[in-house]
């Protein structure tokens, strides 16, 4: 038996805060890392820009509930779990993706948690562990498991190096000539050929 | 976010070889650990018996398909999905058990494996590790997660007693006694009136 990893923000559903960026019309929360590389800044930033809009998690549930994961992800899940132990890395955060992984069947996820006051409002967050997803993967493979894991972007490639298969999913070109010697999938039906052909 | 570990045979599905005897009606499948304490050797005659009487995996997930999980399982295991991370921790083997956990919806599983030889016959047998159990509820708190466990018999007391919260489940009255300081629940609506008050 083996566990398959998936990274969840462009590999299962689309990416969180550009989604969540459109739905509201709030333009800043379309900033990523790759605008603002200080991620303490960045999410202080969105929790500040949340409150100003008066976001608290009501509304914001009620945004992320109409979101969709991406075409045919959850049918992908619901294979790779007759097949394999699918489970979830992602830097998100509970609170505010559960809506969107309930779309994909609720399958288990390892994530992060939010901090929440009495009337609703986000106040901070908290990371589990430095470098969950890497961490995460040691301990399948120290509870005798077999690990692949798929990603699709530059910070997931310790992660997909940590496992024993790596898979780039849907991965811009200049990681994919980055790293040639992982696999690579450009759609779930790619990338369900390469988990038969692992998993045989 | 906390995790939510489950026992699986007598917490959400039936004793699997009793209800496998039954379904076949081969009485020397009946046996547990009960009556056999060396676990090598029941293992090894349950290996024997079922070649003897022609079952390969084949067979054997037919019978399995047939069984079903505990009335009110899969509905339980639906909402702790939402309120929680729910996994199985078993003993049990996922050749076998799978059709099982099918009719849960594919919780996360942490199991065993079977050695299937090209025929489809059972040679042996292979434990990811000693103490799997315990040693899953100390990765996930190493994790930073907070741990309920939920378990049923003897042989879970000492998972009960590594999570945060044990919870024992339909226990026996002399398990009982002997865990005073345990939380106990003798039916989902029981058990999911104490998730709801761990949780909150």
């Amino acid at each position: 038996m083996k566990v398959v990893c998936f990274d969840l923000e462009g590999v299962l559903v689309p990416e969180f805060w550009e989604e969540f960026s459109k739905a509201t019309g709030i333009p800043e929360l379309m900033l990523t890392t790759r605008d603002e590389p200080d991620y303490d800044k960045l999410m202080k930033m969105r929790i500040r820009v949340l409150k100003e809009h008066g976001f608290t998690m009501k509304e914001i549930s009620e945004v992320v509930s109409k979101m969709n994961a991406l075409p045919g992800a959850r049918e992908f899940v619901d294979w790779v779990k007759t097949v394999a132990q699918p489970c979830i890395l992602t830097g998100s955060y509970y609170e505010y993706i559960t809506p969107l992984v309930a779309k994909l069947g609720y399958p288990f996820m390892f994530a992060n948690s939010l901090e929440i006051d009495s009337k609703g409002n986000i106040v901070g967050y908290k990371l589990r562990e430095n470098d969950g997803k890497v961490e995460q993967i040691k301990r399948f493979k120290e509870a005798g498991y077999e690990v692949i894991a798929v990603g699709d972007s530059f910070n997931d490639v310790k992660m997909l190096k940590e496992a024993d298969t790596g898979i780039l999913f849907k991965a811009c070109a200049a990681l994919k000539r980055q790293e040639k010697q992982l696999r690579k999938a450009e759609n779930y039906s790619e990338l369900k050929k390469i988990l038969e052909e692992l998993l045989d």
